[in-house]
């Protein structure tokens, strides 16, 4: 197996991982707020499939990749079964699952971004819809669990899919090879990430002013 | 007039029925919120048609059905104004409102399947999509009005829906005749909502662990 | 300069003020909320250019104008970061903020309607187009926030998108010069609105049933 196939190979292990690990998320929520298996699947879907929908919607993508295909829903169906049946072990596993979590939203906003460039979207654009990727699923997750989306709140985490994404739209104009750019992409988003979860990097916040 | 004729006239009459009754689901929620007349009118507006737009958006059939004809939009605003203007009235209708609203769940779920097989999508996605066309503006109205989605918490509904998709996938990979094929889906739709609602049929829930 | 080419560089300069005026209002819903630099400016972005992209999306303009081009988005994170920056000084200067915010109102709505009617919709659903355009923004700005979208409550505010929005559609119906149907839509459309500011006009609201 040569390099580049080899390359290829791990980016869609780190989709599917990704997936997966967001639909774990979702699916941990719901679990939280005590809905029942229905409430804990969809939740689990929706934080897998929703940014990908909503990029392939605004790019033109239509039907998106998640609708054209059922195996992105029927493995974020997995992980949501999965979620709700070991839900106490999945506590205790939230190191593993921080870890897996910046990878997915790496791979997502990379490939988010790829795709958007693909379909002839200008750069600073395609560095959003990437972004949009990678953190879309879990905003509308915590809509429809009634609470202000974490991603708006907390530490570097749309910030980092935006740094990944912006590699991609600079390796593109660069012409750099898509593969060692998508990979440095990924490593930065997952290496800003793993900084702001145990080196503590935040952005600067406004000073709360509600009553 | 033919069997196929009337039963095909008892569809669009459900239709009907469906988007009026889903209508005064979601005005009712504005006028219990202290809402203003237009706030009821969107809420009722947004439960009836946001979930078959959503439905169109994925499937590429642009502009939407509810877009490009005024006439459910019409059809809402006629059931949010009555809504708001007699509320204490339909407080005292539940019962017939609930019934109703199974119909139009049921009809809603297996139109939408039916769409979304004649757009070449998938089965299982078709199913999904069905789902989403009978639940989408149930979501959506909750979202505006703050609180989780009564779907992802309660009874047997979203799962009635899908059951009716699911008839019409199956009775479309079997080439069983449509319209049979539509009845016995929205029949078994109706039929779990109202075992949910008088005999207490339930999705097991993961207990709550919030403080 | 002729007549008409002030005209439409008048609507064009109000649309560029709709933008920024939008996003300040966003960025400063996510400073009350204590939110940080990323939350603010993507509550801004959010407000600003999420009715257009909804509209663009539901008559078949994708990629929307607002993905297509990346100039509202650099004028909306421009206004964010201002609003982040100096946010004391916007809480004083509230009146014409609120001036500003009625005129991009009435220029979305009217704009968003003509964009509507130019794609071949029927003009009731024109209309509440262009109503979206100007209102779906500032809905999803709420969503975001956790809390009830005010446009659902409070005073007259989408009905003067809607009246200037009707004001496109009779003009368009009657075949009157566009340039002063447009104005004539947003003059009625910022007359009801500061209407709504000083002199208290509302419409009926339900008394609240809520515990």
């Amino acid at each position: 197996m040569s390099g580049l196939e080899s390359a290829a190979l791990l980016v869609r292990a780190l989709d599917l991982v990704g997936t997966f690990v967001f639909a774990i998320s979702g699916a941990a929520l719901g679990t939280q707020r005590g809905m029942d298996l229905f409430g804990v699947l969809v939740l689990g879907c929706v934080t897998a499939v929703v940014g990908g929908i909503t990029r392939d919607v605004l790019i033109g993508a239509i039907p998106p990749a998640s609708v054209a295909s059922w195996h992105n829903l029927a493995l974020a169906l997995a992980a949501g079964l999965l979620t709700f049946r070991f839900s106490r072990l999945f506590d205790r596993l939230q190191q593993p699952v921080q870890f897996f979590d910046a990878a997915g939203l790496g791979v997502f906003a990379v490939a988010g971004t790829q795709k958007a460039v693909a379909f002839g979207i200008n750069w600073p654009m395609a560095a959003v819809l990437g972004m949009i990727s990678g953190i879309g699923g879990g905003m509308v997750r915590d809509m429809l669990a009634a609470q202000v989306p974490t991603v708006l709140r907390a530490d570097i985490y749309a910030v980092a899919a935006l740094a990944g994404a912006l590699v991609v739209v600079a390796g593109s104009a660069l012409g750099l090879p898509p593969t060692a750019v998508a990979l440095a992409g990924v490593a930065l988003c997952v290496f800003l990430r793993l900084m702001a979860l145990y080196h503590g990097w935040r952005l600067p916040a406004a000073p709360s002013r509600e009553p």
